[in-house]
């Protein structure tokens, strides 16, 4: 984090004239989300455990480590293929707790309902976080209802904290990579939003493309047992593999470099973001991660990554690389070599893709 | 819990017929809010630590025992006499990791904020989490934050969720209450609701009823550093004192006993409520607990409470007494002795008193 000398509290530290009221863009993960967070959350909150940009906290308490995330979900539609809102709520947690290269434990589901909402509903809902949570060997151990008005809210609202146990040693996070580190990715990339998408807006395909939703915290405890040692983990959720890349290299420092003929993406997808005009590189997923790993552990680590995923292709994307010079300086960004062959640098979204995917 | 020998999945346990649709109520704290737990949440989620229905998770890991609690906060209006969403957002989850006997250490904040919300009132929320974070002794070290379109929200919602350290082997639970012991209150009851209230109604009283938000960790840590054994703590938030009480008698089996004349109103407050037609026992508060202690140990119980709290009156209130007999059977409930000296059967509501008050 930078330094603040300011005192937070006198005055709003984003210019009120510039952006004086909320936007879809600010939940969208780019860079107003990231504005959100540097210039008002950072410096209200600052601490260690916050500072270090990932997807969940890493506490320490006693000689234990424990990894804490939070993480509210307002999809629409509720009800898509391939899930709904309470899968998300399960997976989208245990998920982030599992990039901290820890063992989910413990959920707690936060919901608000809009009055109206039908109780048949709420308990298809209920269902799916009972059974996401048994297929992800979770528990639900504490919960809070809250009902607002009709009108001031969207059906129903689900946060979820999780609790995890960190049990190694590693640091995993941006700040652990390093130049010459592998970037491995879990399957192909983009169902999820498509599928939100196709839903919402009512397009059909020849065959139903269904969200990638799934619990992760398996496949990175097969990796942890195995003894790879990722440098860093992150799932590719609210702006896709490139947010999540541009993430990793900014706090990092480093360049990331990535190929895009070794990125799986479904026919379907690619010709769905075509039609829609979306870049699949920037579509959410919720069940598809990123490891960085030492160049020595690559292909064992693919291997294991492969065998838990057998029908899809998981590939080595890219890898990390020594930061550009950009501006006089060095700093770290992400650049894509083409099918091509050229190099283009991808940047973070200003504005909303696609509002309330998760 | 009951056993729940049917297959949750299988069909909605709550009669679609009966309520189809959800109420204000659902959220209110009361029947409907106690339907929704015992008939859907907790055969869907059930395991050991829901069961024991308190306001936090009591989780073991490895050596240690932790407190796991979440709230979502949807108060309206956000800022209010004595505090706003954020003042609350802090203090009611650390008050229920303190219920548990925690030491609280850790918060996540989840914003789920509608399109359109000021820059300027979000950073104002954000002040004051940071400011209440600082006053509790707990640090915010997660967050994530979710923006809906206008219309779909109602300004900004709060989950906060939190991570506390138990550092003792009592079983601080509505379950290890016993006959005999007497229930301490530590100030005048009904403030927050009726702040709210007043401020929502625009009316006006000879002076400003403010909130009495406010951490609870403190004292909770000064009764137990002084060798004080609680045998169950409950803050006094939706559904104020009786609803507390009323399910505090229902878990443990027994009856709780209270004096009307042992319980502080402050007279503005009693006034209001008769205007409003209000009965201040059920009345939100968010800084009054009860702490329910052996009998041996009221009186310096009650000196450590007073003593952390000199500007208002702490009192011993009633006490816990062996079930009373109804319908043929043994149960838990709660009576009031009432100034005249009668008895009153105090059950809990059926709708909702005042709709998001926290």
């Amino acid at each position: 984090m930078q330094e603040n000398n300011y005192e937070f509290g006198l005055s709003c530290p984003i210019p009120i004239n510039e952006y004086p009221n909320i936007l879809l863009a600010h939940g969208g993960g780019g860079k107003l989300t990231h504005q959100l967070i540097e210039k008002l959350f950072l410096p209200a909150f600052k601490n260690e455990q916050l500072n270090s940009r990932h997807d969940g906290a890493v506490l320490e308490i006693g000689d234990m480590k424990l990894a804490f995330t939070t993480d509210s979900y307002v999809v629409k539609p509720l009800f898509f293929p391939g899930g709904d809102i309470g899968t998300l709520a399960v997976n989208g947690t245990v998920n982030d707790l599992a990039m901290c290269g820890a063992r989910p434990l413990f959920l707690s589901i936060g919901l608000i309902i809009e009055e109206g909402f039908s109780i048949d509903a709420l308990w298809r809902v209920v269902n799916s976080l009972k059974d996401s949570a048994a297929k992800a060997n979770v528990k639900i151990v504490t919960g809070d209802t809250k009902v607002v008005d009709h009108g001031k809210g969207d059906g129903i609202f689900i946060n979820s904290s999780g609790v995890g146990l960190i049990e190694h040693d590693l640091n995993i996070s941006p700040l652990s990579i390093k130049p010459g580190d592998k970037i491995i990715l879990n399957g192909d990339i983009g169902r999820h939003g498509i599928a939100i998408m196709a839903s919402r807006e009512g397009l059909t395909f020849e065959s139903t493309i269904e969200s990638d939703c799934a619990p992760l915290n398996g496949v990175v405890q097969k990796l942890l047992d195995a003894g790879i040692e990722p440098h860093c983990l992150r799932d590719l959720t609210r702006g896709g593999l490139a947010t999540s890349l541009i993430e990793i290299a900014e706090t990092s420092g480093l360049t990331i470099n990535i190929e895009e003929t070794e990125i799986p993406i479904l026919e379907q997808v690619s010709g769905a973001c075509e039609i829609l005009g979306l870049d699949p590189l920037y579509v959410a997923n919720e069940g598809r991660f990123v490891a960085i790993v030492p160049y020595s552990q690559a292909e064992k680590a693919l291997k294991i990554i492969q065998a838990e995923s057998p029908n899809r292709e998981c590939r080595i994307i890219g890898e990390v690389r020594y930061p550009d010079k950009a501006n006089g300086g060095f700093r770290g960004m992400v650049t894509l070599t083409t099918k091509i062959g050229s190099s283009r640098l991808i940047d973070m979204l200003s504005g909303e893709q696609l509002p309330r995917i998760c």
